[in-house]
């Protein structure tokens, strides 16, 4: 595997870890000052609108697996496709799971550091 | 804009007015082999699934209209982001709205042809 394989797994794995323990710079560090989140039936969004949301979510416990399935990397960019299950619980509420797959385009910055830099986000809740 | 950007737009372009006139022969050559199709709530489908669909839907009318709002190129790799609106009909049906975004990675051919690898499709139904 290469270093930059590594890297970009490393990021998804990070990803996960700070969504779970709600460390939100984390996360933010993760994607490019001008992201883009792609998902059905709304208009895309970047990463303030990110932070808002997550900023909302705050009393939301968050739990999520993500397997990645496959990486190209070309250069400084890369995509990868990446199976996500996440469950979310808001104080008194039901759990939602929802479960899917992101098509992610990364750029590595000039520093060497991958970052995520257009996201489509394609999980549904499942049934049952 | 370089030639392989002009490929790429005429690479949509071209799949839509295929799809408007029902060629999926068309529509096909324009993926690789062993695309992949991702979409909301289904696993990721290949081109056997796709044309079996498509000829199922031979009696229903498509109207589409694509924009092409991004596209990135890294030597035989590329994506790009198109804003997509499209309108099915079935025989004595309503008209279906549905628009969004899909997200797409292409390759380049060892022929120089471009075709689509990987499509993330988030169409959502049309409010109203």
């Amino acid at each position: 595997m290469s270093e930059d394989e590594r890297a970009i797994r490393d990021l998804v794995a990070t990803w996960i870890a700070a969504s779970k323990s709600g460390d939100t710079p984390t996360v933010l560090s993760l994607m490019a000052d001008d992201v883009l989140f792609l998902t059905p039936g709304r208009k895309p969004f970047g990463k303030e609108e990110f932070a808002t949301t997550s900023g909302q979510m705050r009393d939301v416990s968050f739990e999520g697996e993500s397997e990645v399935q496959e990486i190209e990397i070309c250069g400084d960019r890369a995509w990868c496709r990446t199976h996500l299950t996440v469950t979310m619980v808001a104080p008194g509420g039901k759990p939602i799971r929802r479960s899917g797959y992101t098509l992610s385009i990364l750029h590595k910055q000039p520093g060497g550091q991958w970052v995520i830099f257009r996201d489509a986000n394609l999980l549904a809740a499942e049934q049952g």
